[in-house]
Formats: C-alpha cells, structure tokens, sequence
C-alpha cells in the first residue's frame, strides 16, 4: 500500500491546525486592512522567464519546475540530448514580491497610483526540510508600490508593528538601515564594489559570529585584513549609542554625500514615526545587510527579543518592477514570517481559545422520526446556530459521549414524545443540568451573543 | 521583454475579485460550520503514487507533474531513452475528494469517528482552457466520512442547499438518483456489466441531447437497439410524474432486490428531508448519472432552474478510503461549483456593495508636520478605523480627487493649524459637508457600528 504521508517537507493542515492559521491570518488581514492594503492573489505558477534570475543562482535551483505535457514532452524526450529547458516553462510561486511585480507591471493602469497590497499565499521551494523548514510554506508581505515618499516605510513598518502588538508580541525592535549606507561602508572601507554583496554576506553574521568570526570571513571572502577592520570599524560603532548618537557617527564615518542622504532618510523615518509605538523600538543597525540584492533603500528587520529571532523584513525596492515593464515603479514592502509567528504562538500558548466545536448535538432514539429531527436542526442553523445530529442509532450513552469528546457543551435529546410535544430537553454536558426549552427557547439560549 | 501575463489558464485576482471570492468563500464556510463540518487543507503537491489511476484515463494525462531537480535529474537525464517516470515523483493536487481519503487514512485515529470537513482549495487541471474552463480553479467540497447512514446525505445536501439560498440561488433542483439504480437497469436492460460506463457516459447527455441523441450514442457506444430503447424507456420514465408516483414506476420496471433496496434509500432520503426546503426540491431523476466511477451509492446533483446549469454535485463513496488504508470507510461527499457560481454571481449582479475602501483619506498640506499625522492615524487605526494617509505632498485637489477615485467616503485636512489645535476637518466627500472634531470625536464618528 503507497504511503499515505504528505510529501517530504509539506503538511496536511488538520482542523485545529486549519483554525490556529486562520486565527492568525485574520488578525493579520484586519490590521492590514485598517492602514488600506488590499488583497491580491496570483497563481500558483508562473513562467519560469519570470521567475528565473531574480532570486540568485541558488533561488533558482531551489524552484520547482513543472513538467510539459502530451506532445510537447514526447518531442523532448525524443532528442538525443534532453535538456531541462526542454522540460518546463512554468514553475511554481517562489516568493510574493516578483508576482506583485509582475501584476503591477501587467496592470499598471487599472491599479490605484500607490498600490498599497497584501497577500498571503504559499510558495514554494526545494529545500532541505528541517525543523522549521518547509517546502511549502506561507508567506505574508505587504507592500506599498508607485512613491518614492518615506511615508511609505512608516506605513509598512507601522501595519507589521500594529500586527505583532494584536498577535502577542510586544517586545520587539525594528532594526533599520540603509543600502546605499552598506554601499557607502564598503566604498569607504576600500572595497572593491564588486565586492560588495559578498562582504554582506559577512557582514550581516554579526550577531551570531561576532566581529572576529566576522572579521576571520570576511578575509576568507578575500578581503584585506585592513578593508575588513575598517568595515567592521563602521557596522560595529557603539553598540551603547541611542538612535541620535548613532547617526551622528556615522554622519562622521560617511563623509560621502549619498551616505549623507541615506542617514537623511533614516533621521526622517525617526522623526516620522516618533508619535507611534515605533519610537522606542526602532534601532539604526548598521550591520543589517539583508540578503536580497534588489533593496535600493531603507531596510528592516522585526526581531522579537522575547524569542531572540527574526520574525520578518523587507525594504524599499525602486528597480524591481522596472525589470518587468522597463518602467520604474518605486516600491516598498515587508514580509512577515508567519510560519515562525505560528511556531511561536504554539510553543508559547499564544492563542486565545478557539471555538471549532458545535453548540449542541442532537441525539435520537431509534424510535425517533428523523423528518422532524432535521427540520428542527435546519431551523436552528437558519437562526445561526451550531448544531450537529449524531448520524446513526446509537445508544445515548455512546451519544453522550461523542459529543463529550468533540467538545460539543449541550446535547439536546430528541425522542417521539419531544417531537409531539415540540417541548426538548437540552442538556449541559460540563454541569449535567437539563433545561426544557421549546424551540423559541432553544434559539434564545443557544444563539451566540452578537459581538 | 517577458509577458507579465500570468500562464495561460490561470489568473491574478486583483482586489476587487479577491473582495468578490472571499464573501462567497466566507458565506459558505459559515454555513458549513453551523452543520458542524471542520476544515481541513491538503498540500498542494501530492505524491504521484496517490493521485494516478482516480482520475481515469483522461485525468491521468491532466495531471500537471513536478519535475525533478539536481543530482536526480541529472541522472535521469543521462539514460539513454529517458521516460516521463523517470523525470517526476510529485503532482498537483487534482481534486479534494482524492486528498481527503489519504488524510483519512493517514490519520484515522486523530480524527473524529464521523469526520465532517470542508475543504477550500484551488485545483489544477491542464485542460485546454476556455470560457470559464481554467487551469487553475478553486474547488469547495464538503464530506462526511464514517457512517452509512443516509443522515449523512441529508446533511450534505441541506448544507448545500443552505448555501446557496444564502447566496441567492433560490430557484434550485436537486437532482438525485442511486449508483445502484443505474446499473439495475443496464442489468435489466440486458446490458453487459463492462458496458456500463460507456452506457452511463451517453445516459447522462440526456438533458443536453434529448431521447433520439442518446438514443444514437448508445447504438454508437456498441448497444442494441432494443437495449438502448429499454435503457431509455427506464431513465426518461414519466417527466410529469412526481417522486412517489416516479418511485412506484422504478420498483415495477425494477423489481431486482438491489433495485428495490436503492429506491428505499431514496425513499428515507425523501421522507428524512421532508420537514426542510429540500421537500420540494429533490427530484427522482433516473438519468442522472455523474462521471466518476467510484460513486457507490445515492448521488446528487444541483441545478439552478433560473440559469440551467449543474451547480455542483456529489454523492456516496464507500471504497475510496479503503484504497489508500486497505480498511473500509463509508463516504459521502459533494463539490459546489464554486467558479461557476461566481460567473454567474458576477453576470447577474448578485453581490452586496461590499466596502472594500478605507473610511477615511488623511491629506496633508506641505507645511504640515509628520509625526502627529502618523500618530493620529495610527491611534485611528487602532480603535479600528479604516484610514489611508496621502504619501506625498500634493496639491490638495489632487489628494480629495484621489480619495474619491479610491471611493473613500471622508477627507481629513489636516494642516499646522489642526495640529496645534487638535481639531480635525471631517469632510464627507459626497454631500460636500464637513465637520469639526477632535480626536474623539473621529473616533465616534467613523468609528464602525458593531455588527
């Protein structure tokens, strides 16, 4: 018999998991909603020329292919030499930020001006599965497309604080910084521009490594040992500094007049946002490198400092859609790490209690007329009512029982006599106290209370 | 530069058909989880082992399949007559029906003994794309695993018909024959046993082609005349006849013990409804025959009478779930016609105004300082207000034509003047009027009614 496991490193979602997700992604999509993102949703494929090399050379091995069909793959596998590009065209959705590109650049003109949108789809990736680690997974970004403006930013940041406060998490910092203040750090440091992302790599080790290890890898990356002290020198000043002393310093490290524009824009992003939450948990951090090459601007990281790891980040992005319609669209964006937040929420008992179970399960005996049984649960359920109907004959015993174990709080048990009298019993399964309700009675004690 | 389409069949939902999709979604999962049915998602990707050989001959081609990737291609790559087994292992998930019976049997112990779940998903299909025919399509099943008892048909086809009065499809037909009807009269008709799926493809065009079409299609399918005239006489039988007097005419022409057993389960199912709105509109219909071969008992489906098309259909599986577990569990299922039901939502304008633009748009003047604008909107947001901040600095005109593109109802100018003073102008971009008001008075203002 084949194995009835989901793939390696994908899930089945059973109802409580279903409810704990969606639990989340409601309170995401409510706040999201509050600041004016809407949602998008594209498809699960997309042309592999769209996806192929936005994401590294790595990115692109980790992507799923989808095979042709029919003929097309016939032809191909009669030649001698088959090749993978023979094989696929279309591949499965890596990220949310190359389909929002692509949408803005196919749609352009039937978007708002400043696209403000969110998504929360799958993607997909070929990774080794390891704890944490999946091959499919959610993600939830944001982004604001179509402004240069810093409000931007503000809002981004803000929406993904307001999210966090609303899931549970409090203390967290927003650790800022700035491409082109990377740049002006390798630039000034004396390294050699094209050295510039492999230095980040380094660079952005800091907090697990330390200046040495950093230091030790950033020579091995073939740096000079001075380049790299000089560099460290800058991405390590004055752990103990506030935000203003920070940028005072770096004002001094970087005397070039693009660094100066960079501290400009994190100065105003301070200032912007210093009437919100964000006041005290912004932190200028000159050794956020963030992976991705396409950031252009600003950059952030949310770090929960109750759990010691990231929990999402993004930056400004003002070339990627260009890539699509040779038109720049400037762009900012955040994307949340929901598979770690549920993590989190699970291994710390973070989530409320959830309703999953029916109100009350109606129970029969076998003498029972069924017509009247399910007529009185399609009316109760009309008036917005839970209601199972154990679906067999049974002992009520059993009945009981069941509707004990599915956490179900009342049983209402119907025999001949309740039907002709129309009058039913409806039993509290914690207290065992029985109340004799007509069906009136029945909806005003089990209706929800309106919220 | 590459299209920015997506593939072929498939399709971006921008926000106002996302907004669209999800009150429908919404409205059917709420009316699922009143008859007590629980959520259930499945992986995208499944193994191929799983998914070919359920679909037929023709599903198996439509299956998009995953290539492999790396070491493993390569190696399959240099063989010298590669196949198509040796290029994937994993495919996309083809419908709901098939995952549900894996997970049943993966997790059987886990789940409830009667497992009612509902499962929203998108499905992938390489058909050849047409009006309404995608690639990429969501479907919405609902099944209840465990019980042989008709209860279990009742209730799926009361939550479908609940479903779709919620939605405003009133005017339905909910068509109803018994897999086991269907092949007593191929038996009766003298039909050989092997024909019976050629024989039910040809029956069930009846609504489309008429008496002489299928008629000819049988002959054609490899008939005799005589049988397909005895065949035909059965499944057209008396049109104007209703249920009891259609039932009556069944048990004489029928009068096998499986026969007269299958008409009592319609029987029950039309007495256990009769309290309900089904009552008047099941219907007898004995050419009803639906495709899938692994139905093995009642099956159903649902008409709109006003738009002449199926809705969706369903019916009982008994040994689906014994193919994956090897252990025998009963089934019954249905799958609404979710994009379909949208199509014709959207053509006939079905849809409530459904607020999808933020309450109320903040414009600024270009004097006007940041930090308290960011931090009103942030407090107004908190107290649950929908509220979008122009990102730029615009001529105000710019900004209200804005607001009002966007369909947001309120502008709050808010200059130097409004900061000091802490007193907003609330102006209602419709009637023109505009009020003055503190903070508190927003919030009272915009703030939402509480449903």
């Amino acid at each position: 018999m084949a194995s009835t496991k989901p793939p390696s490193g994908m899930r089945d979602y059973l109802p409580d998991a279903v409810t704990k997700r969606r639990y989340v992604i409601g309170k995401v999509e409510q706040v999201f909603q509050r600041y004016g993102f809407l949602p998008l949703e594209t498809p699960t494929m997309e042309n592999l020329s769209t996806l192929l090399g936005k994401y590294g050379e790595e990115g692109d091995q980790l992507l799923y292919r989808v095979l042709h069909r029919g003929e097309r793959l016939a032809r191909s596998l009669t030649k001698e030499h088959v090749d993978i590009g023979d094989l696929a065209e279309l591949g499965l959705r890596y990220d949310l930020t190359v389909p929002l590109a692509r949408v803005v650049a196919q749609y352009g003109h039937d978007l708002p001006r400043f696209f403000k949108r969110y998504q929360i789809q799958p993607v997909w990736r070929a990774d080794r599965p390891a704890k944490g680690r999946f091959r499919e997974f959610y993600q939830c970004d944001v982004d604001i497309t179509g402004t240069t403006s810093l409000m931007a930013e503000s809002e981004v940041i803000n929406a993904i604080n307001d999210v966090l406060s609303t899931l549970g998490f409090h203390n967290v910092t927003i650790a800022l910084n700035h491409r082109v203040l990377l740049r002006s750090m390798i630039e000034v440091a004396g390294i050699d521009a094209e050295m510039e992302s492999t230095a980040l790599v380094a660079i952005d080790k800091l907090d697990k490594i330390g200046p040495d290890g950093v230091q030790a890898e950033l020579m091995q990356r073939g740096i000079t040992a001075e380049s790299a002290r000089h560099l460290l020198s800058m991405t390590d000043a004055s752990p103990d500094q506030n935000n203003v002393e920070r940028l005072n310093t770096l004002r001094k490290l970087l005397p070039l007049a693009q660094a100066q524009d960079a501290l400009n824009d994190i100065e105003a992003l301070f200032e912007m946002t210093a009437d919100t939450e964000l006041q005290s948990r912004i932190r200028l951090t000159p050794a956020l490198a963030r992976g991705l090459s396409y950031y252009t601007g600003p950059i952030f990281e949310v770090i929960s400092e109750d759990f010691s790891g990231s929990l999402g980040g993004g930056g400004r992005y003002d070339n990627l859609v260009g890539m699509f319609s040779g038109k720049q669209v400037p762009a900012v964006g955040f994307s949340l790490g929901l598979e770690r937040i549920l993590m989190l929420m699970e291994e710390f008992n973070m989530f409320p209690a959830l309703q999953m179970a029916a109100q009350v399960m109606i129970c029969t005996l076998p003498e029972t007329p069924l017509a009247p049984v399910v007529g009185l649960a399609h009316r109760l359920r009309q008036a917005g009512i839970t209601v199972e109907i154990y679906p067999e004959s049974a002992r009520l015993g059993r009945q009981l029982q069941t509707a004990d174990t599915l956490h179900i709080p009342h049983a209402l048990i119907v025999g001949p006599d309740e039907i002709a009298q129309q009058s039913y019993g409806l039993k509290n399964l914690a207290s065992g106290e029985q109340q004799t309700l007509d069906e009136t009675g029945l909806v005003n004690t089990l209706k929800p209370s309106p919220i």
